[in-house]
């Protein structure tokens, strides 16, 4: 997606009395620290001749990561991105080939992290409520499944939502099969467990970096061993003994990683209130709308709901013409991306009934409360317009 | 590789009279520009808002790494880094599954490459003059071979050494398999070719950013499918029409990138310089060795020869001793690495002679030349030694 640079927020001409007549609210403005914030810590990275290779401003950006998380720093490893990230995971802690079962409701960055890894993805269905895989609902497919060999299972934190931690530890400890998370958009809900999580650093997630991405090993040995993924698989001898891949976070990026730690905060303070907005615009309208179960605390970077009435497509062409830029976070589930088409995947019906109807409205730490407020009249007004068709 | 923060030369104390008695010349020591020469480009990267997605600083340093090449802008593709640019490119022009022919002799970045794109290694020797693959010997392989099919050939171009072009131009046409250039070392010598080619931008090359590279592809079209695949294999509509993985160069590293192409002509005069003066020098003392054909005029980031005397190991141990920093660059040859041993390899003496005399010595824009003198007397004090044990 390109991250175009528009103001936060425009108002059309011939607006009048503090009410504009029009907005334009695009669907995201990134939210990292201005310069000033990291110059020094760049500047600091420039002097001291170390740009990458496990350097000193990567060791204190996990260590701070780790501190917030309460866990030893081994297991916290800073990476070039989520994506990455996950591949890296993967090559750690599932065997090579086999599938790796996962969400149709998810990105395609999900399924394209399990290719690189050597593992064929598998799409099961979501949950209505959760908008997450169901423990028993997988169990039962990999007891079923006789031709399959599962080498992992990837949950998704949908926009950031909670995972049941306990329900999925013991799901992995019941099946022996290596779970993971791809908590991408799960900064804010990123805790300790015995599973993997990897979250990301984009620019267009709530705490940005640009490019980037961490990831949460459950002790340390599994945190070493996707450390050596990300340089290659290599040893501190240089000697590749797992498979792995360059995935690893330079200086640069780091530095901006620990400034970004340092406004976190504020900006996490804004999404959340942006959050609130929505959520009372909403129940004060009389629209009818499904949002994932446990979302409303999170600060994420986008503001995701299935509306009744238009087809997913069409509300966002309505927004569109209202001057709000929204967008269907994961078109139409993974299971038909042109390139995972081939991926085994029986009949996923509430993933096609998510992606007719999941649109992510504009939330991000600048978008002004007004904005929203116009935001929910208008899609008000399309669904009124809807109705009497 | 860790590149630690070393002063570039140390004079031990005692030293006198502009002659020291002792030095301590590190491996390498970066060159990237001062942060004054890019800093104004990182604000004018924050003021913007775009850090990512291809964004305009990534696009400024495409286009002028195209116009030093004479390519079309299409045709260069910024990567996160070269060993996910080579992966990148695997995945746009070769088929999945089969065979990736390359050399044993490289870095552990080639064959993790090729198994990120879903290709198994196969290790072929070197020819010793060349330190790379010879087109008959590969075609031969080839064609006595009837189980492995062929998905791609990777030449490697040692240490930044000229590959031969039209030989392999026509190699192609007659296979029908798809030859890539992992050029990791050689963007002194990156030229226009119907090859797809990988240069590095790491820290540790001549010309670096931190982590990063790019790509040289043969033509638009494939410019473009290599640049889908740094991106999840989206197309324009964000949807997955390729296999890919998240490679993609954001703005802060590519705005480094154009401030080392600024100051790249003056890094470039001291290395070669330096490398000059490496000649001299060895050709001076009666040491025997071997280097590489075509190398003398590549300003690279090390200064790699094959030594008679003692094995590498030994004498890369007598060289510490003395203070000098040298490296086996590549090991023992991939074929020997733990997590590569299982591939195809029917042999590669060459490789194996070359692991075993073979050593990387300090060279880079900032290495006096005294040092570089002192480098050699080292080595013949070490050849001396040697003969009279």
């Amino acid at each position: 997606m390109s991250i175009l640079p528009m103001p936060a927020l425009e108002v059309a001409a011939g607006a009048v009395s503090g009410v504009p007549s029009a907005w334009t609210v695009p669907l995201f403005i990134p939210s990292l620290p201005a310069f000033d914030v990291y110059q020094q810590r760049l500047q600091q990275v420039s002097a001291s001749g170390t740009f990458t290779n496990f350097g000193p401003m990567l060791r204190a950006f996990e260590m701070a990561l780790a501190e917030g998380l309460g866990v030893s720093p081994t297991r916290v490893v800073g990476v070039s991105s989520a994506t990455a990230g996950l591949t890296c995971a993967l090559l750690a802690v599932a065997e090579r080939g086999g599938h790796c079962i996962m969400p149709a409701w998810t990105h395609s960055a999900t399924p394209s992290a399990a290719r690189r890894a050597g593992l064929e993805p598998w799409f099961l269905d979501v949950d209505l409520e959760t908008w997450q895989l169901d423990p028993t609902d997988v169990e039962e497919r990999i007891s079923l499944s006789e031709a399959a060999r599962v080498a992992a299972v990837v949950l998704v934190s949908p926009f950031g939502a909670r995972i049941d931690v306990p329900e999925w530890e013991a799901f992995a400890d019941r099946t022996g099969v290596p779970v993971l998370v791809d908590a991408a958009a799960g900064f804010d809900t990123w805790q300790d467990s015995r599973l993997t999580s990897v979250v990301s650093f984009h620019a267009t997630k709530g705490f940005g970096i640009g490019e980037g991405g961490a990831v949460l090993a459950p002790d340390d040995s599994t945190g070493l061993r996707i450390r050596m993924a990300t340089s290659l698989g290599m040893d501190s001898n240089r000697v590749a003994v797992v498979d792995g891949m360059n995935a690893k976070l330079d200086e640069f990026r780091s530095a901006i990683g620990l400034a970004a730690l340092d406004t976190w905060q504020d900006v996490r303070a804004a999404i959340l209130e942006r959050s609130r907005a929505y959520f009372v615009a909403l129940h004060r309208s009389g629209l009818s709308f499904r949002r994932p179960y446990g979302l409303e605390d999170v600060a994420n970077s986008t503001y995701p709901i299935a509306l009744s009435g238009p087809h997913a497509v069409d509300m966002i062409e309505a927004l569109a013409q209202r001057g709000v830029h929204a967008r269907r976070w994961w078109g139409d589930g993974c299971h038909r991306v042109p390139v995972f088409v081939s991926c085994p995947c029986e009949g996923v019906p509430v993933t096609d009934a998510l992606a007719a109807r999941v649109i992510g409205l504009p939330l991000y730490a600048t978008v002004p409360l007004a904005a929203i407020e116009y935001v929910v009249s208008c899609l008000e007004e399309i669904g009124r317009e809807y109705e009497h068709r």
